[in-house]
């Protein structure tokens, strides 16, 4: 090992170029106008898969094409599947970024540029944590797998059909994720639960067009304030909770023993409150912040459209207004008996002079997997080696809908093993990375391989 | 007459060739960037109203400049201002018109394009009635004043001040604005009644950015959730009414004899439903749609914005929301009491962790006039000349600030002639004149220039 580490730190800055260069490609995969740089994004992590040692191909999809690549040549050694997504967040607001989005850019030791945590640093770090054993020792000790899908930020829309019709191809004896983050600086963190989602966006509609609203202020619907009616009532401002009915039969209560485990952990309220300028955490009463991030379902606006939105005054009636809205599930909730309640709830508040329709889009069930394993315990192991601190347990408030789609289909639990941290921006204007992070990031993906070898 | 009448109706290819030019100024006050378009719409009224024989001048404001125009040649003889303006409202929702918004088109009869109606064909409609003595009787049978504005649609920041510092320039025996509509086809009508507006936009703020809903979803406030929430309380759901305290105080209740007139007026609410798509026209209790939009207050979102807005999914807890609002005001309410009333309720409906902003875009008093004057008397014999049709006395829910400021400064109520429809889509996409509407506007314009001599 001393041999495949001292490999890892003499290529610090190749390390480097390599993700800045994926980087540079605006692989977002919500806008279909960039259909080409995804494709680009494919080609490149084909490439690296190949030109390290595996044999890699593209597989096509309805949607954003999937990379697979795998190397066996650990005879009788356990095979590992590495997952990871090279798809990315749209990055508006643009003028909010202090360098350009897809220009990557370093400053006090992190680069900055969207997809550099999520997910093309981390998933990046274990690709050349397994090539460090390939230009050292001719190989990892164990067999390896790479799975690296194209519309993770869209809900990974087509990868359970995939994962489902290529039982075979991706078996394996245990899964890495790097996807998720450390608790905080120096607490590098293994994550055992996630959050489900369901995604809508709701339309509304009154008139055939905008219209005058001094001429027909007072005569005719208007879907805005409407709008606004029904977001307004799918909460109860009493309880925090949210108020579609249903919304929490099938919600597992955390059980005493985890509460106590959570409130164990580091977080720093004041801390947290001070970096996002808030004075406040509010939500559903009786439960902590990461008690309601990680164990609690929610329901947030994450988009409002409606009539005039340029500068100064337009007076307008608008004819529709839309609202994108995304609920965050947990054990044992169904998106899609969610999504149900969702739209059943906002038919029965709106209006009969209002026409209501919805999208979907995407879905992804919540997943605990338990939390004493023993590959949990190596993967922390591997975790304390590569950060050179001690790790903790977490869950966490994302989803990642591979995880549940893998233990479905190939009954595998995944290992979640975050190179990144709370503060990344994810999906956020100037996403960052932090080199040192991705370094050891690269360590630990090495140890890791050990680990499991063993 | 004969002569004057019989010049407008040769000339009819030409007014319309003029009415395009101007209409082609894309003249959009309430965009900064319009600012050459502006002028360029000033400097052709300008040369209009000098070409025809008036003296001619620009006034600069700290906003968009003011045309000015007269001719004081019919010694003895009342003086008439001519009050319209040039600028005109923004044309998004681009998508939705049918050709080019500054490229007028001829369709059935109707000439499609921003400022048709509202307010280049009208008040050019009266300069061309003006003219038309000019190029036939050596000059009109008063003495005539115009004044053109380039605020109109951001509610006339500057006019108010102008007018009051100069009132000697303006000073005359009556005010003629053509800025409002015919009751219905064949039904001409003049307007002796307006409402007032307060026009806000109101920010909220949770975080300091956009934050990932899984990773922050129920820790942190979401400002599209609570705009939403405040939004919905702005309404009471049972009455229809605005549930701002304070807001009925002023309102000068309909008296019975108004209200048996305006239920006279050949009102089809079942034509109005279908032409604008609707199954219902719903609004405060107790009153019919006419009586809301024309004699009761209303409050309206003109505009959401919030979040990601783009295509398909993004997972973000806004860092900020934002909604349009206008309040349109009936006699007597105090636009700048609403807007204390507005922002005092905000401010309280606010919780204490979301910080909140105002802007206000505009205010105007409401205005009515008696309706059974001699001069109205004058406007409706020219109106019935002109189109050969019994004219009709109405309000309109829209606001012209002038009127009030004509009234206060000069002392002087003004004659609201309407050329337009009420489907003219004005503020709407595919906005549009009747080219017959314009000619019979200027045979109107030149019949009540001869009344008013009377």
């Amino acid at each position: 090992m001393s041999k495949v580490m001292a490999h890892i730190d003499q290529n610090k800055k190749r390390y480097q170029d390599e993700l800045f260069e994926l980087l540079r490609i605006p692989s977002i995969s919500a806008d279909p106008d960039r259909a080409a740089d995804i494709r680009r994004a494919a080609e490149f992590v084909k490439a690296k898969l190949a030109a390290m040692g595996c044999q890699a191909r593209i597989y096509e999809t309805p949607g954003h094409p999937l990379v697979y690549g795998e190397w066996l040549g650990a005879k009788g050694r356990p095979t590992v599947l590495f997952y990871g997504h090279y798809d990315v967040q749209p990055p508006d607001p643009l003028e909010l970024w202090h360098s350009q989005p897809f220009e990557p850019t370093v400053r006090d030791g992190n680069v900055y540029a969207r997809g550099a945590s999520d997910d093309k640093g981390q998933f990046l770090a274990n690709v050349l944590g397994v090539e460090s054993f390939f230009q050292t020792n001719g190989g990892p000790p164990v067999n390896v797998k790479f799975l690296i899908e194209g519309e993770e930020e869209v809900t990974s829309t087509n990868l359970e059909h995939f994962v489902a019709a290529n039982r075979e191809l991706l078996k394996c004896d245990q899964i890495v994720v790097s996807d998720t983050a450390q608790f905080k600086p120096g607490y590098p963190a293994i994550c055992y639960g996630l959050r489900g989602i369901c995604y809508m966006e709701v339309f509304l509609r009154g008139a055939n067009i905008d219209l005058h609203s001094g001429e027909y202020g007072g005569a005719v619907p208007n879907p805005a304030n409407e709008l606004s009616r029904i977001i307004a009532k799918l909460h109860d401002p009493k309880t925090g909770k949210v108020a579609i009915p249903g919304f929490y039969d099938d919600v597992v209560e955390l059980d005493p023993k985890e509460r106590a485990e959570l409130a164990r952990l580091p977080f720093d309220e004041t801390d947290y409150k001070k970096r996002l300028d808030l004075t406040a955490l509010p939500g559903e009463n009786g439960y902590s912040p990461i008690e309601r991030t990680w164990t609690r379902p929610t329901l947030d606006v994450n988009g409002l459209t409606s009539g005039y939105q340029g500068k100064g005054a337009k007076t307008v009636i608008p004819a529709a207004a839309s609202a994108k809205i995304s609920m965050r599930l947990v054990p044992n909730m169904d998106p899609k008996k969610v999504q149900k309640q969702f739209e059943d709830t906002i038919r029965s508040l709106c209006p009969p002079y209002i026409n209501v329709r919805f999208a979907n889009f995407g879905m992804a069930k919540p997943v605990v997997v338990p939390s004493d394993s023993p590959a949990l315990a190596r993967a922390r192991a591997a975790l304390e080696k590569g950060f050179g601190a001690k790790s903790v347990i977490v869950r966490s408030g994302g989803s990642i809908p591979v995880v549940e789609t893998f233990k479905t289909h190939l009954g595998v639990a995944s290992l979640l093993v975050g190179y990144g941290l709370p503060d990344d921006a994810l999906h956020s204007p100037n996403e960052k990375f932090s080199l040192e992070d991705f370094h050891r990031g690269i360590r630990t993906a090495a140890h890791l391989l050990e680990e499991l070898a063993k």
